[in-house]
């Protein structure tokens, strides 16, 4: 490459991240090096900031500053339900629609052989010591509607049985506002098996 | 948001990067939080690095550790030809052909009044003061085929005009390996325009 030494290293740093190809770490870093040098140094420590003060709540593993996360503590919530996530991303997308007022709790990732990520992996012991001191009474296993969504939520499912705890799964069916015509034939046949009354 | 503030910070100076969406700059920090302190570290201190290290060269403006840049120094480089060029990057999709001995001119972008990018903000007068020292025989604007790449090269060839050098322009046509009927309109009109004698 004919790039200096620090601008390949920083290239290449960049193009390790998820979603980040060659082409987007090349134009990152050069944008970076066209801009005031106050914008790398506050991207910098912005990035050493997050990381230094951020961890996982020890509660549900969501993310905080604190032992145990701002939802955790929330004590006007509703304990009954229980809505188990992958990632602390679903939490953010379940708070968006503004009507669930339970609890979560996220498993970190999904039971993914091919990516040599097993049940151990994943806060799923965890769950379960949970369940133990506070079961609700409700558990909504809210993984996607994937091959590793649907094998951690059956995992887990098969692991709660005993406990007598409700379990249920987020409805698999066509998008609101979606079209037939355009709809594909797996999530047409699910919306035709979890047709309701009504 | 639901996210620690400093973790929030982190995305909003993520998503001020180009080719970064709010989505992908969610995603890039939670993978750093959940990858070892020493990989956010080692970013950082690559952007710090590459930041303060690497510089424009003062010749032609592509970048370097040293004050002149690793082309401008080579002296086996055929001084007859200069080819000029928008970006640091296009110099490396040049020089990845092989095929091209001479010397670069990187303009730092292109003429683009609705970006509000004026000929006064891109290195010609510095190319112009180049000129008058070294002048090459030959000077290809390399810019794309686009308005504004159609642009600068139209208002360079102006300027340059009365020194008398050979100007030329990157050929329009057909991409090799490419299909005749996929290829667009413009494309073709091109092609035909710059057909050549066999």
């Amino acid at each position: 490459m004919l790039y200096p030494r620090s601008l390949n290293q920083l290239i290449g740093q960049l193009e390790r991240l998820p979603g980040v190809g060659p082409k987007l770490a090349q134009r990152l870093a050069l944008y970076l090096l066209r801009r005031p040098e106050e914008e790398s140094e506050s991207l910098a420590s912005a990035l050493l900031m997050a990381r230094a003060r951020t961890h996982f709540c020890e509660n549900c593993f969501f993310l905080s500053e604190e032992p145990v996360c701002e939802i955790c503590r929330d004590n006007s919530r509703d304990t009954s339900l229980l809505c188990v996530v992958a990632d602390p991303r679903d939490v953010l997308a379940i708070e968006r629609i503004g009507s669930f007022r339970g609890y979560y709790h996220v498993l970190q990732g999904l039971i993914s052989p091919a990516d040599n990520i097993y049940p151990e992996q994943l806060k799923i012991s965890a769950l379960m010591q949970r369940l133990e001191q506070n079961p609700p009474q409700e558990i909504i296993l809210a993984t996607s509607p994937t091959v590793e969504g649907d094998t951690t939520a059956l995992y887990i499912a098969r692991l709660l049985k005993p406990t007598g705890i409700k379990i249920t799964r987020l409805a698999h069916g066509m998008p609101v506002g979606g079209d037939l015509d355009y709809t594909d034939a797996a999530t047409l046949l699910s919306a035709l098996e979890w047709r309701r009354e009504l």
